[in-house]
């Protein structure tokens, strides 16, 4: 068990002392758990037929201050359980947690005592309330929660709140929330007309709108683009499979909660959860020389994977996941070779979108003290962890290593992104896999005309595009770069006798492959350059009587006036940008 | 039914002039169906235990030829049930066609005489063997077909034949076989190494190697290319839906028994059989105004058909469906012009393949004497047809008027080009569509301030990757033109000391993103280049001491040497031939 930070003994204290003045209004009241949790803590609340709102919470955050500021001390106290069972038989909560104390073989039933307050608790709590910052809290909101999580019981009230050693920190964190709230991703999703979900379609399956789709495209063709440089090849695969092709590669039995199965009138199918299965079998149509590899695969497609409903939300959780998959199959000796490939393939993606450099790389290798924990030779395992090593070294990645970390069947270099609300992403990474190319016999002839087992590179590079699109909506707060946006330039007529220009405009870069947009609606200009700003289109063109007058343009990129151009030099500058 | 053609009479008269043949070998022969068919006719025997191989086939025709001279006449009489059922008791094929008749209310039974020969035969034939060629026919093969075509019956053997008017005819459709045989898609797929099958993965589901993604993406390119300049907007869908979505499409009526179903543990879905009611809900995501229409979305994805394993063949029928699809969202007063640009990408993408001029184009209307067949309103149909046919007027598209061949929801230009031996394929396609945004209630506010339904126009371009690759494949006999060959150049050294100036060269190409290769193989350069002519490869480089030293390189075309140049000038050669 990890150290308890002290923060954690206040948020835990914090619940016990909310339920204090939560009872003093409702004596009453039921207990059900009260954990801390990241960043605060709650509690749940059987009130009977009470129903409480959220104005509730400025008092009870009143109440809590008052008792924090009367140092109140936490004691804890054992009961044998005939004694427990005794002094609670009327609060069916309390019994529940003693019967399960009994059933777990706990000899005693551990209380906290806090003033008048007794809660069954195993701790541990701050010594007294001294230890608390009456101004590092806050009570944020209330929401119902079935008792035990089971829909068929109670529903309680939960209070939430959180908790933090300083009123500084506690300010900062609120700012951060609200800052990640205006920047979630499911809300400007709607707002710029990203993306789109249907009943008739099902949850977790986002439709994405043409300009959602622009997003998605201009990332696959930049992923193209850096990799092809690398000698990475697109293949294509379908979405199914017989059961068969996961029950040899091992994840029939990994995902099988997360097959969906697919059934057909002569066979039975199930929906790939990931790709790389299929790829050996691209691999294995052919007979393949030493003289033939690296074999480097890549592809952007669909897995399919049947997540909880309850667990799907926005882009983050979601049933139709495109991943951009790639796989190298290579001798041995090839592995430092192209692992470097890949990181170079990583690191310029990622300069692209202004994110390298806020990253650091793990090295994770297996775990010392587990060797049977993993698949393959020690040998191979020694070689291919130098090999990542030196690949570091090369590089100056300056990978940590991380004992215990490696997937079972190698080791890998995992990328890790800080966004600009300074929240980290696993994003990228490199694995090496000695386990599947013998599962599913892949072999190639070596320069001795004998049979070897090629090794297999997996290797990401944003990895889900719909979670990766979310992190970039939420960094970027919807401000994309010119060469990611949707619609990069915004043309607003004054009024409708500048369309004609306005029109003449919008073919001469649309022409050039610049994804312009023209409002002819008959709003005024504030209310046109107003939604062009909530669209965030990086940059606006004013069409006015100057304007159709001298044939130039007046450029406003989203902060600022930037000048008047001739059509021609305007589009010289945009395309050195999107460059 | 349609007018019988004499050759059809020839071809079933020749299958009972083999039956003759065959029966004097074999005396209890029992005869099974034995129609004519197109360009041939078959005959299926129970020849108890014997095995006939295809040695048998000269045997039979030489006879055949025999009988034919001897102008025997073909001599229809009819017979009672009780006597034909006396006469052929011994016969259980016979007395099996003579239930059936009885069973269909047949009057009498119909016999065919021709000298000893008898057959239970509804004709028509041939009056006398006179007016069969005897140069115009020839035994096929041999096939093993079970009688009535259940697999718990008997296994008979079945002998194919063709037949036409003249030798020279006969000798035509030989010599279109035999080249349609060498440009079978299945064998040069493999060959050229351009996609495959696995057993884990599953029939009718293709796995697209990088020569064949190459294919695949240089296609989708160029249609997005050209759909760009008209302003299509590519959007994304996942594969699977509610089935919902298809009760209120009507596609699951219509595709029921195609539907694959997906089993998940929260909720069923089905794999989508089409992608229109998809882009509905797209559509549907937001409010529409006048001012946002025409909506034009497009796609290259993947739809799922549960096929017969029977009927599943390399690229022509598969489970994993690419379509090109595309759906348009206008008001009716829109729907000309925007047929007119669907009309202008389908002439701009096939010019880019060579294939526009050969072909013509259907306007598919309303069946006048049927008008009940059809949904929406006859003022709309009156007017979607009268505007289809300005658009064929006014684009000189000539389309020829075929009655009854709209589809039920509105009528269609559908273009049926010819490929390189003659075969006629029904590929793209503009189908108005007044019934669907109804189905969904999908809706726009019109000038008016009026909600009013938009129509919706589909189209295809190239209709299913797989089809139009199977046809394109076997059109160009898997050579390629440049933009479209997955190797555009390959490179070979004539022994090892020239390789590095090969690499400089293969480096230099691949830089300005030709496609090319090298072959660093041991074989000699006749081998090199028979192997590049094999992969049908447009251009060879030859690379030898003259070309290191004067830093050259020799071009070779696919059927000739086309001359020395500088990298850079090959390159510019290249480029433009590309263009």
């Amino acid at each position: 068990m990890s150290k308890i930070n002290n923060i954690e003994l206040v948020r835990h204290s914090l619940s016990h002392l909310m339920s204090m003045a939560v009872q003093e209004l409702y004596p009453k009241v039921g207990l059900g758990v009260g954990p801390a949790i990241e960043n605060g803590f709650y509690q749940d609340y059987d009130l009977s037929e009470v129903i409480i709102t959220p104005e509730i919470l400025p008092k009870l955050e009143k109440r809590i201050r008052e008792l924090i500021k009367e140092d109140i001390k936490f004691e804890q106290h054992n009961m044998d359980f005939d004694e427990a069972y005794k002094l609670y038989e009327h609060d069916p909560y309390k019994t529940w947690f003693i019967d399960d104390l009994k059933e777990r073989g706990e000899k005693k039933v551990s209380f906290y005592k806090s003033d008048w307050f007794e809660n069954l608790c195993a701790g541990p709590h701050v010594k007294s309330t001294k230890e608390i910052n009456p101004e590092g809290f806050k009570l944020t909101s209330i929401a119902g929660a079935y008792w035990r999580g089971d829909e068929k019981n109670k529903m309680l009230t939960r209070i939430y709140g959180i908790a933090f050693d300083s009123k500084e920190e506690l300010k900062e964190y609120l700012a951060q929330k609200e800052e990640a709230q205006k920047r979630d991703h499911r809300k400007l999703g709607k707002e710029l007309g990203l993306f789109s979900f249907s009943e008739m379609v099902g949850a977790g399956l986002p439709l994405w709108s043409p300009k959602g789709t622009v997003l998605r495209n201009q990332l696959q063709n930049r992923l193209l683009e850096v990799s092809k440089k690398y000698g990475m090849l697109p293949v294509t695969i379908p979405h199914i499979a017989k059961r068969k092709l996961y029950e040899t590669s091992g994840h029939a039995d990994k995902f099988g909660d997360e097959l969906f199965k697919v059934i057909g009138h002569y066979d039975e199918f199930v929906m790939k959860p990931v790709n790389c299965p299929h790829h050996t079998q691209i691999y294995a149509s052919q007979p393949r020389s030493y003289r033939d590899l690296p074999l480097r695969y890549m592809e952007s497609t669909m897995q399919y994977r049947d997540e909880k409903p309850g667990e799907i939300g926005g882009l983050t959780r979601v049933r139709s996941i495109t991943v951009d998959d790639g796989h190298i199959f290579c001798t041995p000796d090839q592995i430092k070779e192209e692992s470097k490939n890949i990181a170079k393939i990583i690191e310029e993606f990622y300069t692209s979108l202004g994110l390298f450099g806020s990253h650091w790389v793990s090295l994770s290798v297996r775990d010392p003290n587990n060797p049977d924990a993993y698949i393959g030779e020690p040998a191979d395992w020694e070689k291919a962890e130098k090999m990542l090593e030196e690949v570091s070294d090369d590089l100056k990645l300056d990978a940590k290593r991380v004992e215990g970390e490696a997937a079972i069947y190698g080791p890998k270099l995992d990328y890790v992104f800080k966004d600009s609300l300074g929240r980290e992403w696993q994003l990228a990474t490199i694995q090496l896999d000695f386990a599947m190319p013998k599962r599913f016999g892949l072999e190639y002839t070596n320069e001795k005309g004998e049979k070897a087992t090629p090794v297999m590179i997996h290797r990401a590079i944003l990895g889900s595009y719909e979670r990766f699109l979310a992190i970039l909506i939420e960094h970027f707060a919807g401000a994309f770069p010119l060469w990611l946006s949707p619609v990069q330039v915004k043309i607003l007529p004054i009024s409708e006798k500048h369309n004609k220009y306005a029109e003449e405009v919008l073919e001469a870069l649309q022409g050039k492959g610049i994804r312009a947009e023209i409002d002819e609606s008959n709003e005024g200009l504030g209310k046109k350059i107003r939604n062009a700003k909530i669209q965030k289109t990086p940059y606006m063109l004013v069409i006015g009587d100057k304007e159709v007058e001298s044939k130039e343009v007046t450029l406003e990129s989203r902060t600022e006036k930037v000048g008047s151009f001739s059509i021609k030099k305007l589009i010289e500058l945009l395309q050195k940008e999107i460059e």
